[in-house]
């Protein structure tokens, strides 16, 4: 009843690498706060950004098959993105995996679960944001859909979107919105770029972003010394 | 309806200096372990103890605006205490915040609740013991109360009083109290120096503590081999 | 009521070496998956493997009493194994009592609860896993039992069983089988050294494992490119 | 930037009322174990089941703008379906909402949140399905979307799409899929019919499922008696 | 160290039955949505309203000593309130003390820790909000401060306040706010009784708030049919 | 490598009949307060006493394989207790095992993990505590251990041993133990049943208790009115 689809469109590599070079935070901004991953996926390691295409991956509690699945799909420059049918800590992923990721191209993981070999995985350098770390083994008996669209952390993800990853979460952005939201993130970096001189300065962000009235309206009583 | 009082009294700065060579837990026990927030408040990076006077902040749930205005209040030596009206994960402070609480000397940054641009704010320095990170934004309609008294993660905090952060976590000392806790932390520092030489000799704590007997009249029954 | 033992057979120091060259993931698949605690104990600090006989040691909320009769009759070689009987996050344990467990050889702690003094264990270079860090402190009112059979975060645990732990959490063998598991983590170890170097060139998981078969007999839909 | 869309085509109403004469659980293994929101949701009062057109709204922290303009656009039939955009607990919805739905024929609300006026909800006989109850208001700034496609409590749904809810918790079956589902689910309620009777009469699932010769093959070992 | 003060005043008599004819939801919004308790309190027993004045008792984990000690200070009209120094699910309160309690003319009690003897408690119609259930028994070794203030659930209750419990949760209404919000309470309950009105009869809410050209004003997108 | 174990000893069906008469809470106490689950486990409906023999069932995340050969070895009077090896909410169990259970005389579930099919279950009076609620379905592919010691919501748990459950929660009895346990439960209700008349009557519990003395010892200090 699983499928795998092997033709996902891939985004344009010229659109994830220029993603790349934006936070997370600011991304989900620029796409008017959608997209951004629950809080609950945590970087294995703090410090690393990491962009790349959708490689989706649904699984079954306890049960890793369609990792695998996926990795025999996986090319150069996927992101890896695996969601349970139902929460699950176990460790779906460990050291065996990234080596065969790696060698496939695959650039990180984002898994809404947990992983294990957490030493191996980082002396590896292999990028991963999970919901948790645990050594339990999980079984391959059921695989899930592969390369189908899921919703992985509240989020929905279609093969092939481009999903940016650093120490503030994972955002993920549409594979048809890669340009505007490209645009918008230069727009944003550009005019914080300007306020963070001013406020470096001692300027004040109620003066900045011109809520001292606003508030003031809003019946804020200010108690003056 | 919200408030925000100019006219805050700050504790001593020499008392929050000398507070700050004492560790939370010595602290929290000086004052009969009162005044310790809960434990989900974490700091960003470990190996910092920072100490300052209370900037208190009221923020509803997914919206910064008081943070803005406690901004504009803030002097040096303050430390940011941050309490959401009901549980929210969302990310109301980041860079450009952090950025300008550096300029008005702020020294740090504790929020029961979510922060955001981790890398930026690891990079600064500046110090934050939060509830969660997410790099979900705020929006600035609703100012709630800034400069009075709150509770935060559990803890009634008035503006003024001390705030002591290390990697065990954050307490609160009383504006008023600040020389009693300082001189009883004093006399724990003293004890503890003395049994830590015991202890590293070998000494039992049932003895050193006197509990040997204590346990036994207890009903502690012992098997011996 | 509460019973401290001290005629606890510890597992033979040969056997404890042999197992803490294997990770925890590796020795909980070699035995079917067995002894492994659950996944909210965390390492205080990444990057150690530590492994050593139970020293088991039951309290009850807000209680260190049992931790200090423990530290009576550890031996060089023990590590504390520390369970609440309800749920507690109080920091049961800091700087004093590693001091002395320090003295006694005691080689780390796993701890269903809370630690204080983080920075000062961290600096010590003493290994915790614990499920939360809290400066709360606790009173020494009402001893548990020491050195009698418990459950530690969901794993029975024996005294003198041999703990292992690292960055994936931490596993008991019992005593009187570590010579099975440590021969099963060597079977283990060399199939995996050689599924990595496959791995490594290239080769598929689906293969590797045996599994495309399996899975399209379970009724996977491969969609070709 | 919000949007509402007032030209949702709903199911069909005759489809809605085949769907109500299945549980949630029938309804979910019917489409191969999809469309099932977290278990988090839970009916007010139990010992309801609910069918009813997705009337999608998707609310910011503290603020239920959206419910509002969701209730503007409600029609006959329409099952109302709230999701936050980072997790709230506060009470977004009351017994004067409630009146206002009643009015416009909604039969019911699904909410990723909490809502108020429980006693009130329960006396009019408003059937809800949330994750908290909070007496905690809301306010009323920034409108977010309704009428579009959103995640509610993991799972897609599109406006709409038929929402059948009972004590088992919440399903969403896709507009263009109903006529499938109540097939398979007709299916399914024939054959555990006959089921049930043969388990009533004392025969064991082992062989009524086939299970007993696939588990020894699993390698399941029988200590007999 | 514990106090237990015997001196308290308690609110007017006639206020606490004044304010018991409003819910939890209009007391809290009456006072600017402040004295609200966190939304894991919960009552035993659905359907009931009940007021008192506050019999404040400060319990460390596992331990009611000071809930014997606020029994012996009780008096008729007293709802009393219980809160740990650090999360605990133990049944700190039973039978017994429900006897005892009803013996002293105390009208109920809110607990943010586990009770026990809920068949029992139901049988005898006392009236409990907690944040648990759990048989777990506590100790008798430690007595913490009664009638002191201290923050329970979040909120901080000065003995003598007034507290509100009902479907919806529970409030604190301080003893000398208790008349302006009985009148604030007031006004909103007859706006609220027209309004109710309006809706019944069919009228939108966003034309009832004024809501309509706020939210185009915000940027609604309104897609017409 | 999974074990079915057929030849497992029951305690007497009278020691089991006796301890149904005892509460969970007075039975927790009677052993020392040994034996106690954790409190997240929950009756789906309230005010029920039940008490069997444990059926022990270890299941892995998603799969109920082997609740159905625990079924296969069910015996008139035992009552299921099921176990995962890592948290699972899914519904391991619903209306056809529940059928196929009472055919085989068994009392009630006890289980770590979700059930299914709750309105149907109550209808037919089948027992359940969980932990939680989910329509989610199982898989039947990998089988765990039945009738085998094994750790149930923090408790060890024997084949045989007497489990009882009620309000309170779900308390397991050792085989060996039920003798003694049951005489201990008849001296605890007797001297309750005379402290219920004194307490009645308007005696302190800190005189009842003899707490008065000890607590002013203690150091707590009476402000007196």
């Amino acid at each position: 009843m699983a499928v795998v689809d092997r033709t996902t469109q891939r985004a344009d590599p010229s659109h994830v690498r220029a993603l790349a070079t934006f936070s997370v935070a600011t991304i989900h901004e620029a796409q008017d706060r959608a997209g951004l991953m629950q809080a609950r996926l945590r970087p294995l390691v703090r410090g690393r950004r990491i962009a790349g295409t959708a490689l989706t991956c649904e699984v079954t509690p306890g049960d890793n098959s369609s990792i695998h699945v996926a990795g025999d799909v996986a090319r150069a420059g996927d992101f890896m993105v695996v969601a349970p049918t139902s929460p699950c800590d176990d460790g779906y992923f460990g050291e065996l995996l990234a080596t065969h990721m790696v060698a496939r191209g695959v650039v990180g993981l984002v898994i809404d679960a947990g992983v294990r070999d957490v030493s191996e995985l980082t002396a590896m350098g292999f990028a991963v944001w999970s919901s948790a770390i645990s050594a339990r083994g999980t079984v391959k008996e059921t695989p899930g859909n592969v390369q189908v669209p899921l919703v992985c952390a509240g989020v929905p993800v279609t093969p092939g979107d481009v999903v940016v990853a650093d120490d503030d979460g994972v955002v993920v952005v549409a594979r048809e919105d890669t340009l505007d939201v490209i645009a918008e993130c230069r727009v944003r970096e550009a005019r914080e770029h300007a306020q963070r001189k001013l406020l470096a300065a001692g300027e004040s962000t109620l003066d900045l972003f011109g809520l001292r009235q606003k508030f003031l309206d809003a019946g804020l009583r200010d108690i003056a010394d």
